[in-house]
């Protein structure tokens, strides 16, 4: 399944937003700055960003406040790739098929760069341009769903811990929601919260969020299993190798797209509310489980 | 000399703030819980904190509002010590008389414990009690201060490319104001917007906050060459041993403490317009210059 059409024009703009937020290779210290620019600009899909601003277009007549939302939750995306790759932790050459960060720039660089971006996306909602009570609530779910209860650090944590370990299906859920799901999840109501959402509506959005945050973590298990290296941009058959807890391992790869299923159907029913309007979220969505990469 | 009688009934709030900040260690994931209270409770001295504290006080009727935002910049000074700790960096094995956070916890969760300490950081300034069209310029400020444009990490990374050549006055000047004096002036000016500050206000102490930060540094220099290890509960002579661009190296012990006391009466001379009012941000000054670890 390829992209929507529309994924283009935001791609565009998302680009664009972080051009602009991310300083110049020659602003000193350039290394840095080399650096961050070198894992932004690696070639990501930008799907949180994309999810962000077709979150906000549900609510707002003049999006352009979610583009700097989106670019930060791209920062937030990217720093955490960074130190996953890390010898540290998962110890990857390899990431968009071209060489990791610390591989280029050497690990004092790729930590630091990693802690840059993570402050820069505060930085940049900071002075987003939305009403400022609008503005901290924002800052708050990014953080909440970047931080380790029911958050990004905290899935990776639980995702190390349980390597070599036999995961059961509860501790399997809680890795996955909070690792990938939870950012994914906090940038559909990060979005829906800069658009102008009403609560009932970013509650609708969070439990759609949650729903395709986490479909979105099984397809990449199954994925890791069943695609190429040269296909996924990264080392396949990884999750295996290193013994991590995943869907395939647990349940088997039929049975695991038969959950990423079922997730699916579950979070285009929260948009059902919202008829035509929710076109674009719903093909983000769906894009995002039949996708291959 | 010793701390001002304030001093510890700034750190008693301060410590409750901490407290009921962190995550329990028993709140799953407890590993990450464990790290970061580990560092975060391993004896600073709140410097941070009670500059904001006493910066807000000068201006705010009740600064409460500040004792969460002193919080973030403890969480935010402590990411920075643990990162700069590991191998990759400086590979310190002592820090305030105890193992480093990666000593007693490994490489991997002492990384994630810094990323989640400075995500922690922006939570709680987006939850913190302060009007938000203030609370976003606080977040802007404090983001700005521990970032790479003139802020801490851009020092950090200069600091890292500058061992073993020899710096010049300018790019010793840059490292001490961006990877030290930035946050500290951070701290003061978060405190004093946080407080309620007019702009006029907010730019004095930013002058007084600028150079004051940039005398700890000197002054910091000077301790690791004329202090003991364990009189610091760090590593002495560790600058020496790398090759760091620092004060002593470049003028000498006479004339770093000479540039030191220049740059004290210059930021005190900045509160004389508050008069009775400054007398315990002039103490806290004071303090930090006159310090012996």
């Amino acid at each position: 399944m390829s992209a929507p059409d529309f994924f283009q024009q935001d791609h565009a703009a998302i680009e664009a937003g972080l051009e602009k937020l991310l300083p110049a290779d020659s602003t000193p210290p350039a290394s840095i700055h080399t650096a961050m620019r070198y894992s932004v600009f690696a070639g990501g899909k930008r799907i949180r960003p994309i999810l962000c601003y077709e979150s906000a277009k549900l609510f707002g007549a003049d999006p352009a406040g979610a583009i700097p939302v989106g670019c930060a939750l791209e920062f937030i995306h990217t720093y955490s790739l960074i130190h996953d790759d890390l010898p540290a932790l998962d110890n990857d050459d390899l990431r968009r098929g071209k060489p990791t960060n610390h591989k280029v720039f050497g690990e004092a660089v790729a930590i630091l760069a990693g802690d840059a971006l993570l402050t820069l996306a505060f930085q940049t909602l900071a002075n987003a341009a939305i009403e400022p009570a609008r503005r901290v609530r924002v800052i708050s779910e990014i953080a909440s769903a970047a931080g380790t209860v029911n958050g990004m650090v905290g899935g990776q944590v639980a995702d190390i811990e349980a390597e070599k370990k036999a995961a059961d299906a509860a501790m399997l859920e809680y890795i996955h929601r909070s690792k990938t799901a939870a950012l994914i999840c906090g940038s559909i109501v990060a979005g829906a919260i800069a658009g102008g959402a009403g609560d009932e509506d970013v509650e609708r959005l969070r439990r759609f969020g949650g729903q395709i945050g986490w479909a979105f973590q099984v397809v990449d298990d199954i994925l890791d299993v069943s695609e190429s290296s040269a296909s996924l941009g990264k080392t396949a058959g990884k999750d295996q190798a290193q013994q991590k807890a995943t869907y395939p391992a647990l349940y088997g790869l039929e049975k695991s797209r038969a959950i990423a299923a079922e997730l699916e159907t579950k979070a285009l029913r929260e948009l059902d509310f919202y008829g035509e309007r929710g076109t674009r979220l719903r093909q983000v969505a769906q894009f995002l489980v039949a996708r291959r990469n």
